[in-house]
């Protein structure tokens, strides 16, 4: 689980709780405010969870291991630009994910705001919890309680033993980032991105690469084909293109 | 919804939250401990729900009106008397009440030592949200966060309309208890009772009549034949059996 600068030292020890309710053991918190993030952490009882947790400076680097980043929040206020799943609709895109070896990153932006767009556009899928529309917007602590309950109950407690598809298949969020960055590059050297559109170009990138769940495999080949494309766009400088 | 006796006006107002979150609108709260009660209503932002909530002394008038009482808590320190259901078991239990006409009330406990003894031989069922044994126990607000949205999600939005099985057959708690006190006496007169006994014998009568699952045809039939028995047994002093 993703906390990206959770606030409220008291919704801090309360997401926690609720990780150590349902077995959820590995928290990453992403640029914590400092002081309260101590707080949190040196509260009497604080579950375990708290003490282990990681701490990253970015959301990238927080989601980097994970092949199914899910963001959650309100989206009474904003079009979502992924795919949208409901709460109670999620448990089968995890387990299926966790069947071909994949890792679920599940992430909750600060109390106020919610998750930024640039957070969300390391996401694959937005996760909705069916709110009434006179209150859509829910406390932090019991957000997480009531998404990871969800999850606990209706994919780690299912009998079955889930069909292993491919395993090792899925393709972590960190690489998606590599590929990301060099078909950016490359379509700079191309001369595709004007400099103004490119900040634009980036976040639509990213979610493009996101809604193809590219397997490893895949991604290392477009890898590949991309790395040769921009050595050869940087051997020819603009303007000079002599095959023409 | 019912809150017995909750402490922490932080939880008052998470509780009164969750329910304003997914759509309920009846809380009631029992026994409040008045300067924290105050504090919660007064908070900024005090849900709608926490203004207009009702206030019962006891735990026996805050249910009178329910047939269906469903009690919450962790079962890992005692041994339940009542059926137990897993959370995500509960919607067809709750479906079926209301299909047949009935009302619901769930109960939550005091923060420190959830719902007493007493308090729970009111409830037809106890409802345990499946936790972690490491960490069972969860936080109020998150725990009413977690059943209301089970409820939510997996009662009120189901598509099919339940069918009417027969509509205003199920016995309101009150009536329960009504009946309860009539069987009692009859008990108590016809020396049935040893006065050491009296208060266990009380609750469990209490439980069985809420294994019945009466009617309130058979609530009436049962309460007039008690009345009656009761009424004859008055008449003949101890000892002085004549039928003899």
């Amino acid at each position: 689980m993703v906390l990206v600068s959770p606030r409220n030292p008291l919704n801090i020890g309360a997401a926690a709780r609720a990780m150590a309710n349902f077995g959820f053991r590995r928290l990453t918190v992403v640029a914590p405010f400092a002081p309260n993030w101590r707080e949190a952490r040196s509260a009497v009882g604080a579950p375990e969870v708290l003490l282990n947790a990681a701490e990253s400076a970015t959301m990238v680097e927080a989601v980097a291991g994970a092949t199914l980043v899910v963001g959650t929040g309100t989206l009474t206020y904003r079009k979502p630009e992924q795919p949208v799943v409901a709460l109670p609709l999620l448990a089968p895109l995890v387990s299926q994910e966790m069947a071909r070896g994949g890792r679920i990153a599940l992430v909750f932006g600060p109390e106020k705001h919610g998750l930024t767009r640039e957070d969300l556009s390391f996401c694959h899928v937005l996760v909705e919890i069916p709110t009434d529309p006179g209150q859509p917007s829910m406390n932090l602590g019991q957000a997480v309680a009531v998404c990871l309950y969800e999850l606990a109950v209706r994919v780690f407690t299912t009998e079955t033993t889930p069909q292993k598809l491919a395993p090792g298949h899925a393709t972590p969020s960190g690489r998606l980032e590599l590929l990301a960055g060099v078909v950016e590059e490359a379509m700079e050297a191309g001369g595709y991105s004007p400099r103004a559109m490119q900040a634009a170009n980036r976040h639509d990138l990213r979610l493009m690469l996101r809604r193809l769940t590219l397997s490893e495999h895949d991604t290392r080949r477009i890898l590949g084909i991309f790395r040769r494309i921009l050595w050869r766009l940087k051997r020819t400088p603009a303007g000079d293109e002599r095959s023409r």
